[in-house]
């Protein structure tokens, strides 16, 4: 007879896994990089010249370096954060970790317990509000327009919650391309919500992982360098600057709550091989890889604009993103995306429906977000047609006359 | 103004960690393995080729293999474990995960709940007693001797709690060179135990982390091989048989409890290029990779054993291991080994004290975990010497003589 777990598991359990069959044949999901983006040779030449000088040291749990990530990536970003985010910090301020998912598990270990309020923007990484919706965390979203957040609806959420002699634990923002607006925060909106964060005693805990994919190169400095008062914590990644399957990112914030997510960091370390090849491999090629990178994905991003211009005419509304992987777009009201994603999803085209990318179901109802990294210009374009064919007929838009208009 | 994060914390929140200023000078703690044992050229070659042909794939969370891991790695582990440990298992069975101490994060997650108890040796892993205590789960710990767990207190302890009506989560053992007592259960004392386990309606929980280190190279099969209910979760690693540094682990267990599991691991995956490396090194080199290590570390337990009987002579009781990396001490009930731990470290020497690897800490009181595979002969010899020097200055054990004995 086979055991039964089933009475075992404790009350909440999730949902179980469903059994992996394949990737969609036209993804449109995930933050899956370019493949043409990841730098082979360099990462090659690194991996050969960091394991022959350094290889004996992974016998030892943490390199030799302590439980705070690899010492020679740790310097990395501490130089590369303060010439490209002005932030002020040292190898002792940085804790590298398994990729920026653990770096919001273990803020929120450190900060959040069940019952507790956050402040976000409105549209908002799935994989932050899934973790709110697991710990049990009330939210409040903060609309955002091509600006990114809105500061006076910020203010007012603030005095609101006051009112209600509610303190927010912190407020989360993606302020370099949003996640997944694709926004970013200028820096006199960064000084508002810095001041904001300052009158109402509440952290800002600011997520920079799309920050080294703005088109122009030059982004505004890390809420973290702002600050006046150490009130943030900065988290960011190498998913997206060199490649998503490596599971490196980090956290930088001040030694007083650092460390406390220090201590609930009890893994042993995150993997020794992709911060030994990162490292040496950023010294020497970080700087002339990105502008590669981000030529590649910005002309998948025109192939993507091009494609839905001519499958959904004025059907899809977006507005241009200033860097990252992802469109925002917006259908005609009549179209629910969650239901979309299924018809999709069983023609072979995967979307991620707004209301998952959103503290708000109603206003995301018509939204849905579009990675275009991942996929070729010849998937990017018939997957945005196949995805017109389905929209068409469940919800009958876009309008037939979309296909006339492109010469059919 | 500096902001507070402390009026932030939740309740619970662990203490800070410290700031690391650094190794001790002699270091017998920690899963450490032998820098010479690393397979460098190997590991070096494996990620050339793999990095080559593959490395488009790094731009794909999850490699083109689907949340459970690298696929290449899963079937090399699947048919090494059905050779070595009798196990009858397929890809489809495997997680990949972060480390072993991911896997106990995820059995855990997916089976306890506060207030549930566990039963495991007397004697146990740190990281695992641990969790238990954070997660405020009752242990009840059966004794060992040199056969590993004590069956018949195994049986005991079942029926006392049947009697006071509480049913296990499950069985925790390390039946193939226990940590810390390094001993290996018999085939009979597991099928005696599964039998238990069977009757009582409790599942096992098979840490396997340290079978690839039995000095013969043969091992009893896995509690999961014997199983005849399917109730045995199984766990390994290459942190002992490669480098700990890499932090990859895996879990082996039936669809109905590895599905929930997989649900709770929300990382986005495991470190890539340690899974690729691993799979493209082991598949070819595993074989003749592992004998070497072994002998090497045999050899540095005939170095500790000596250094030991010299130093401390009788003071210094101990069974020679099965296998693996670390000597369980019985020292004199006078010395406190939490008090030992203490002065060694200023002395420059760092041990297990024994409270930390036992649920029963009277029972430990005088007992300490060397590890050995780390440090280099020299240093073994060293640290012994100077630890021995410490005890005496403390606790009067071992006496004067011992060094005579040696020829001062």
């Amino acid at each position: 007879m086979t055991f039964d777990f089933g009475p075992l598991l404790p009350p909440g359990t999730p949902a179980p896994a469903v059994k992996w069959t394949g990737a969609p044949r036209y993804n449109f999901t995930g933050g899956n990089n370019d493949p043409d983006g990841v730098p082979i040779d360099g990462l090659l030449a690194a991996a050969q010249s960091v394991i022959a000088r350094e290889g004996r040291s992974l016998a030892t749990y943490g390199l030799n370096s302590g439980p705070q990530g690899y010492r020679p990536l740790r310097d990395f970003l501490a130089a590369k954060l303060k010439r490209d985010a002005g932030m002020n910090c040292s190898a002792d301020d940085i804790l590298i970790v398994s990729g920026s998912l653990q770096a919001l598990d273990l803020v929120h270990g450190a900060l959040l317990a069940r019952g507790d309020t956050v402040i976000c923007e409105r549209d908002c990484y799935e994989g932050t509000l899934n973790r709110y919706a697991r710990l049990g965390v009330n939210v409040v979203g903060i609309p955002l327009d091509g600006g990114g957040m809105d500061i006076d609806a910020l203010a007012k959420a603030l005095a609101d919650l006051k009112a209600k002699n509610i303190r927010p634990k912190f407020i989360y923002t993606i302020p370099t391309v949003q996640n997944p607006t694709a926004t970013i925060l200028d820096e006199s909106r960064r000084t508002a919500l810095l001041k904001l964060a300052d009158d109402y005693g509440v952290p800002v805990f600011e997520d920079d992982c799309y920050a080294d994919l703005v088109w122009t190169g030059e982004r505004p400095p890390a809420l973290y360098a702002m600050s006046q008062s150490s009130n943030v914590i900065h988290i960011g990644s190498f998913s997206k600057s060199i490649a998503p399957a490596l599971r490196v990112g980090f956290i930088v914030a001040p030694w007083p709550i650092l460390s406390r997510m220090l201590a609930l960091k009890t893994d042993a370390g995150s993997g020794a091989l992709e911060q030994m090849v990162l490292a040496e491999y950023c010294a020497a090629h970080f700087d002339t890889h990105l502008p590669e990178l981000r030529r590649g994905l910005r002309a998948k991003l025109d192939t993507l604009m091009e494609a839905l211009n001519e499958q959904f005419g004025t059907a899809a509304e977006f507005d241009v993103p200033k860097g990252g992987i992802f469109l925002w777009v917006k259908l005609p009201d009549q179209v629910d995306t969650l239901k979309l994603y299924q018809a999709a999803l069983a023609a072979g085209v995967a979307i991620n429906p707004g209301p998952n990318w959103s503290a708000d179901k109603t206003h995301s109802r018509s939204r849905m977000r579009l990675c275009f990294a991942s996929p070729s210009h010849d998937d990017i374009r018939d997957g945005a047609a196949l995805l017109a064919d389905v929209c068409r007929r469940e919800f009958g838009v876009p309008a037939r006359s979309g296909n006339i208009a492109r010469g059919d």
